[in-house]
């Protein structure tokens, strides 16, 4: 391992250890650039969930290419992209009790910062926590258009409740956010539209519209009137992805490098690699627990916590003991978090390490 | 927060934010001692599979209350236990490649190391390395009783392997190891039982017969011959224990404490905690995605990876905003891996605060 003039990192996959997360950086980068140039033919700003990487690195990434500012879920992300200088945050969470009040309000002094809500209770937090700081918190109103997680129910609960949000001392409605249900664009634009409507009608213009996710953040702009977009899985994409549409296996940027075990039956090969390295997430019925690119026609069928059970009985060629394979997870967000450290890489190269600094913050 | 004179932390559970992880220490306890008491009684020696805990204080624990040594299934593992004190560990896993061997004779200089194995590419890596460092490393055969995941497959396979193995250099055949399939004692029984014979009659005494998993703990003397067990999940119990018959309710040390940041509708309350912080293992059709303490009738039927979505419709009391809860998880070495601290704590107080050391220690 050596370092280049620039810094960059100089090592071979084959210098890596098992199992290891590689991220192929020319299949990233294209999958940034791509999207950040959809969004700009669109008028859509797009604002990264970095809930997919938990990099800062990757973050300033982000933004560089084009992204107004990120999304993150939880404080604990948002803190540490604060630090590393990442300064426009919307923290699309609920965020209720003094902890996180207190931590909030630090953070509003130092990035620009805004929030979700779709209840009073945590309205009254924020506004107290905010008025008493002498600040103004821009909130979104977080609607559910059929996603059935968070948000207020109906067009009529979303104008009356930006009416007790602007309100409230310390707080500004700055728009409607939702995270919308896959498949559904056209009542998504149904609900948008309507509350929309309803608040311009008291005066209250959602100055943001926020949408979310990868599965449908093509049909983003179908929507309407939407401003902006917060796609996560974009960046290094997966067999979700690909099951949805949104992209194909040549777009997975995410591998997780594993090593062939044992060998038991003629049919069976084990991996180093569990739910512990690749994570659980089903794709479906017998659609196993990731894509080996050397032998597609492998199914990962089980997945203890360090072992990958792997059915050869559709394959021609089969893996030998000690073969190393690389596998595109059904779902990378969820294989991020359970690892302390990725690797980029172009072809056998490897050009960075990076710490998944945000993993972990859970609160 | 203040510490005891003996270096307890006291402070209450109301300080911690959420989601955390709670272990209640008295539960704990009795875990562990009626486990080692029981393992006392039937003449078996007790090695606690360390994949639940991750924690080096818990392992010395273990130690003290009488375990034999402690089990590991990754190197990184057995490194951060060595690290701690802890001197006699198993490697129950196949270890390949030039770093891990190396690092396996490092780790065999300063501890009692032992390790397993079920093929010839791994066992001529562990030969020529050990040969090599002038050492003999005591290695157990894999055996595979249906579990259906690595080891050898026919208790004739498994004396020609031992043979092999003890003509090695650099290595002893030391015994058998299995983890044997959920509710086949018999099954097992018969297996280790030809297995362990044929090898006595070619002079090669298993000294060692080592059978792991908490689902079936209790039945172990019943496999015959067994002179060790490897149990992890034991210690904080779970959902998927209970419904193994290994456990009660009761018996589940660990809990995440989330908080209900929404109620969009009179049926559904959304928690802070979703797969990242309770693990998306699943139960069984309609069991959700853990127990919650106060809302027994609760289901948390979805959890997304930072929202836990509940449905309250079998509830008669049902929380209000902000209300804290206590979940019991489906499984819980998978919420262990999600989190780098633990909290022990004794009914509302908490004195401990554990980091989990060996998360994250994949290779």
């Amino acid at each position: 391992m050596h370092h280049a003039a620039d810094g960059t990192l100089i090592m071979q996959i084959a210098e890596l250890d098992s199992p290891s997360v590689l991220i192929d950086l020319d299949i990233m980068e294209r999958n940034l650039r791509r999207w950040q140039e959809h969004c700009n033919a669109a008028g859509i700003a797009s604002r990264p969930h970095v809930k997919t990487h938990k990099i800062p690195e990757l973050a300033r990434l982000q933004i560089s290419l084009g992204a107004k500012g990120i999304n993150c879920q939880k404080l604990g992300e948002a803190e540490v992209m604060a630090d590393a200088g990442l300064d426009d945050i919307l923290v699309s969470f609920n965020l209720i009790g003094a902890a996180k009040l207190a931590r909030a309000v630090a953070l509003a002094r130092r990035i620009k910062l805004s929030v979700v809500c779709d209840n009073d209770v945590v309205a009254d937090g924020l506004s107290d926590a905010f008025a008493a700081a002498g600040m103004r918190l821009d909130v979104l109103a977080e609607v559910d258009t059929g996603g059935a997680r968070n948000g207020l129910q109906t067009p009529q609960d979303v104008v009356a409740f930006a009416e007790r949000l602007s309100n409230r001392p310390g707080l500004r409605f700055a728009g409607l956010m939702t995270y919308p249900p896959k498949g559904k664009v056209a009542e998504v634009r149904a609900f948008l539209s309507e509350a929309g409507e309803l608040c311009r009608r008291q005066g209250l213009e959602p100055k943001v519209v926020s949408t979310g996710g990868t599965p449908d953040m093509w049909k983003a702009s179908g929507y309407g009137g939407v401003t902006e977009h917060r796609a996560g899985t974009y960046i290094y994409n997966d067999r979700m992805m690909v099951a949805a549409g949104a992209a194909t296996l040549e777009d997975c940027a995410m591998t997780v490098l594993a090593t062939v075990v044992s060998r038991p039956t003629p049919d069976r090969a084990v991996l180093d690699s569990g739910a512990k390295s690749l994570a659980a997430d089903l794709l479906g019925p017998g659609r196993g627990h990731g894509h080996i690119r050397e032998y597609p026609d492998a199914l990962i069928e089980q997945l203890h916590e360090e072992h990958g059970v792997v059915d050869l009985s559709r394959c021609t060629g089969r893996p030998a003991i000690g073969e190393r394979l690389r596998i595109v997870p059904n779902h990378t967000c969820v294989v991020t978090n359970l690892h302390d450290r990725v690797w980029g890489v172009r072809g056998e190269t490897v050009e960075k390490a990076w710490d998944v600094a945000a993993r972990g913050r859970s609160t």
